[in-house]
């Protein structure tokens, strides 16, 4: 039975971009490379929508995230970070590794902290050195969405703006420089749909400059490395090649759709699993107003049992779904609406869900369900 | 034209190999990757000839070199290190960036230290906490022959014995537990003849206990929580998944062929081109008492021109052959015998050097030089 990914990461990988891994290996120190990394460059450069550096590293989201921090933080810094979820916790333990200060913003997992939390935190603390901004929080299906006014905040107060976009980047819209955005972080198997193994970062002039005039006192997370390889078209280390292949093919497909056709897909996607699933009955874990565009999680009913329902969904409908993370582990599950999500996606996703729900005994309305989706996905081209 | 990949890294990959990467994409938190996982570990015990843990780093092999430094070397610790290239070097500098004293062992490079040197190393300074030697340096050529007294030293002054085998381990004997090695560093794309992507660690029980210990105030390269999620069948961080299937796969043919044979066959390639290129006329790079049984380090005649030779050589004969490393560049080139290297990759690349050379007007004897091969090669099953 081939399944639907329907995770928060990996997700369902269009065949071109799996078979682009099938490229013969090659000399990562030769021209044939260089062109490679040259047009993953100008392409991503287009996709972040930025005049900065498009960095690939041979690691998970987090090892950019990590990257991101490591680059940038330095001991005594004052940093500003927003912690909503299991990726802000783990940005700030980030941010305290290298003997910083993080000032956590913090809100209700669920929730979202507001702009004026932040602004105020700017206000009070003096000099800071960075905001760190979880931009999607996967483990609640949260986002933020006052990036911009973030960056504005940023440069007003002369500090580096980071945005963790591990799991929304390509789903929602971040214009990397119209945003003012130093940093922004993603990963090859979410919102681009290619294969795990490849985190992506922007860098901006400023951060860049700064990286390169205080690199820090580590070789394989070492920005600095990276922009004086990328300088020849090579990568300091040897690069994951069967990633930056499926990149490559992974960036075409994005931009044949059409950068704005694709958030547009997402937010409708994303809407219609959110009116679906309220129209059957269920609870979304996440504030509405804060809701994901690209992770929906829901609660369980009390006692509800988790790998029963998801082993099922998986083996009638051939839909894999994600569970709960960390101490939400067993109470909620978490849907990933990325990338290749369409229609067919959708609907079947929604109709695994609710009816799988009402055979274990759950109040669900399946009919309203399906027809919410129905409806909430007839704008869908 | 379907290439020869004859680098030291990436190497050619079989086919099974490759295709493995195309498995669709599965939840890496589900009994499906927790199987693949195991698998990994029993045949990667096998083939590290060991009983402890064996982890897989999505990063190239320096991320693996560097967390088996940032997980047991701390700041103030006294550590040995053999320096005789750019990846001694670049280990000394991982040991520095810890804050930690590298002793260096150094020697010329093209020649390897001795094991009587690194036995007075430990004799003048006191407690040492670890000794880190490179078993085989990619940019030089050269193999340390000495790593069993190694072990037996550091066993006796109670450090830790840590081996950066990046380029030879599967293709020389590395007895893990034998050697009393307490982490020994590998990487996919070498004699493992996987796509590059996936460092892989063998960590002894000993070393284990110490990073449990001493959890080192990072994420990324945090060994003790791979140790932890390993528990459960997991890694901590989203794991590169084409290259797990593909390591699956790979050690699957590893332990078909028999570490032995396998052993045999890099040791019986390595001394045909040797042979052939010593009776070409050409020079050697490494002492031949150090020379390395996986990549052949060659220096050019005085002034010679190392891009258009390696470009016919690749034009002509589908040969890709690496230059020389760092200062190096120009003066050197290298050929990677390395994981699927048989005797048409041998025959094949000595006709293509030694033809080119010829034509390129130097000196060489091509009928002597490919005799020589064929004579070397007769041993080969």
């Amino acid at each position: 039975m081939k399944k639907l990914i329907m995770l928060p990461g990996p997700t369902n990988v269009p065949e071109p971009v799996m078979r682009a891994m099938l490229e013969p290996m090659i000399n990562h120190r030769s021209t044939s490379f260089s062109k490679l990394l040259k047009r993953i460059m100008e392409k991503g450069q287009k996709i972040f929508q930025t005049s900065g550096d498009i960095i690939g590293l041979t690691t998970s989201g987090t090892g950019g995230v990590e990257a991101s921090v490591t680059n940038l933080v330095k001991k005594g810094d004052k940093v500003i970070v927003t912690v909503f979820g299991e990726f802000g916790t783990r940005l700030s333990e980030e941010i305290e590794d290298m003997g910083a200060h993080a000032i956590k913003i913090t809100a209700p997992f669920g929730d979202a902290p507001s702009i004026s939390a932040v602004e105020e935190a700017f206000q009070k603390n003096g000099k800071v050195k960075a905001l760190y901004v979880v931009a999607n929080e996967t483990s609640t299906g949260v986002a933020v969405r006052w990036l911009k006014q973030a960056g504005d905040l940023c440069s007003k107060h002369g500090a580096f703006f980071v945005a963790d976009a591990v799991s929304n980047f390509g789903g929602d819209d971040i214009p990397v420089d119209a945003y003012n955005i130093d940093v922004c972080v993603t990963a090859s198997q979410k919102c681009i749909a290619a294969p795990p193994g490849l985190a992506i970062l922007s860098v901006g002039k400023r951060a860049k400059q700064y990286m390169l005039d205080n690199p820090p006192p580590m070789q394989y997370l070492n920005l600095p490395r990276y922009f004086k390889y990328a300088e020849r078209g090579e990568t300091p280390f040897t690069p994951v090649l069967p990633l930056y292949w499926a990149l490559d093919a992974a960036f075409d497909i994005m931009l044949e759709e059409g950068m704005e056709k694709r958030i547009q897909r997402h937010k409708i996607c994303a809407d219609a699993f959110y009116s679906a699933f309220k129209a059957a009955g269920l609870e979304t874990f996440a504030n509405p107003q804060n809701r994901s565009n690209t992770v929906v999680a829901l609660e369980y009913p009390q006692g509800f049992n988790d790998k029963q329902f998801r082993g099922a969904v998986e083996d009638n409908y051939g839909v894999v779904l994600a569970g709960g993370f960390g101490e939400y582990s067993g109470k909620l599950f978490r849907v990933g609406s990325m990338g290749e999500v369409h229609r067919y996606h959708v609907m079947t996703t929604v109709a695994a869900v609710v009816n799988t729900m009402k055979q274990m005994g759950t109040h669900v309305n399946v009919e309203a369900g399906l027809s919410a989706a129905v409806s909430g996905l007839k704008s869908l081209s």
